[in-house]
């Protein structure tokens, strides 16, 4: 592929994005760092851009097969994914099958309780206001998005829920709950963006419960690399693992 | 009037609720008890329950002409008002027509920003989890409403926003937001609860700005029960300073 790599234009915890020759797409960068807690805690752990840029990857190859567009053209090479240019809604969009984390904490579920039909909760991306919940009359007054679009983001949400569940529990994985973005492409489409990995998405092995995602290092326990190389070797086939020439 | 007050048998922060002896109603008292910051600051004032009982008691009647049902049938004395026995829903109806308060905190909304068409937010009543702010999804999920039972409470509490900003207005009052409570009578109609009063809602002097609600006791200020009575004095009329024996 001959793209030329140029400034960078955004910086975020985790990813970097680059503009390259072609005005309609950019790079995306997957980096080290990790971060919890709106940033309050921060670390590098070493090659976790490698593995969440192929985690990714795959998921969004998931997600065109059944239809879904999504923001990603290639992987250039692990850690860096050609991208079509999105100007990103500020919303995290989060999905949830499965009782965890903050839902917890702010409400009288039961840990473990599934969630049929899925709660779809919308957040305000701020670090200045601690990523607030919204709901729709907050979202249009804060002149974030509108009704209509808003439907389309929660109604392609479950779609994509859909497909990811059916295929990580194929695959021995469960899929409690996913953080996802979206932004509008040149035609003013809305394209799921960002990063689809154990950053922003929780993984249980349907089997054992281990947990295969950033829980780990939000608990400060060991072997976060471990448990999303983990992933890695469960969702990507042998020809995935041969076209991005990874041993697993 | 013939009713044989009974046992207590609610007892909130600024309101106990007893039987009577017809089981369709019950007395709501009407205390001097105030509290602010999900009860972390408590103080008594003298004569309080006495103006919200009043003050509440003519929302609900300019509510009742409108049109709106509410759980009000008669004011016995002041403090103490006969009403339909609602199984209450523990939730809290916030309509906002200016930002003010914690949706400041929250979000990026300037202050005395309008809003139209007005916000509602739903918080779950909860003294254990503090009252943490619900969307659609969540609150169907905990069980405490349905997707139709929730559009008649949004319905019916923008026809009171409307009804009562227009009558406070009329009378020079601006309305920036309230805090209502539903609850099922008898039938399992959704019928409007709780209290309408300076302790649950914002009121501004349309000229002056001054504040004439329960902000002033969040904020250490002097004058609180001034302002109770200022909105008392202005929203009543003579007749009903009259029946209810009011001197202002």
């Amino acid at each position: 592929m001959n793209i030329k790599i140029g400034n960078l234009i955004y910086q975020g915890k985790a990813k970097g994005i680059y503009e390259t020759d072609d005005p309609k797409k950019v790079v995306v960068e997957f980096r080290d760092d990790i971060t919890a807690g709106d940033g309050a805690k921060k670390d590098k752990i070493s090659t976790k851009g490698f593995w969440n840029s192929i985690i990714s990857a795959k998921f969004f190859e998931v997600l065109e097969n059944a239809g879904i567009k999504t923001q990603y053209i290639d992987l250039i090479k692990p850690g860096c994914m050609l991208s079509w240019k999105l100007e990103m809604i500020p919303l995290e969009v989060i999905t949830r099958n499965i009782a965890a984390g903050s839902l917890l904490r702010r409400y009288p579920f039961q840990p473990k309780q599934t969630f049929d039909p899925p709660i779809i909760q919308i957040d305000y991306k701020s670090d200045e206001y601690g990523d607030p919940m919204l709901n729709t009359d907050i979202a249009i007054a804060l002149d974030l998005i509108d009704e209509e679009k808003l439907k389309i983001i929660k109604g392609t949400s479950l779609k994509i829920n859909k497909t990811l569940k059916d295929f990580l529990e194929s695959k021995g994985l469960l899929f409690p709950d996913f953080k996802i973005e979206y932004g509008y492409d040149m035609d003013g489409n809305i394209i799921l963006g960002d990063e689809i990995s154990p950053d922003t998405c929780r993984f249980w092995d349907s089997e054992t419960c281990d947990v295969l995602d950033k829980d780990l290092f939000r608990q400060g326990e060991s072997g976060v690399i471990e448990a999303y190389k983990r992933v890695a070797s469960i969702i990507l086939d042998d020809e995935d693992k041969k076209r991005w020439n990874i041993e697993l």
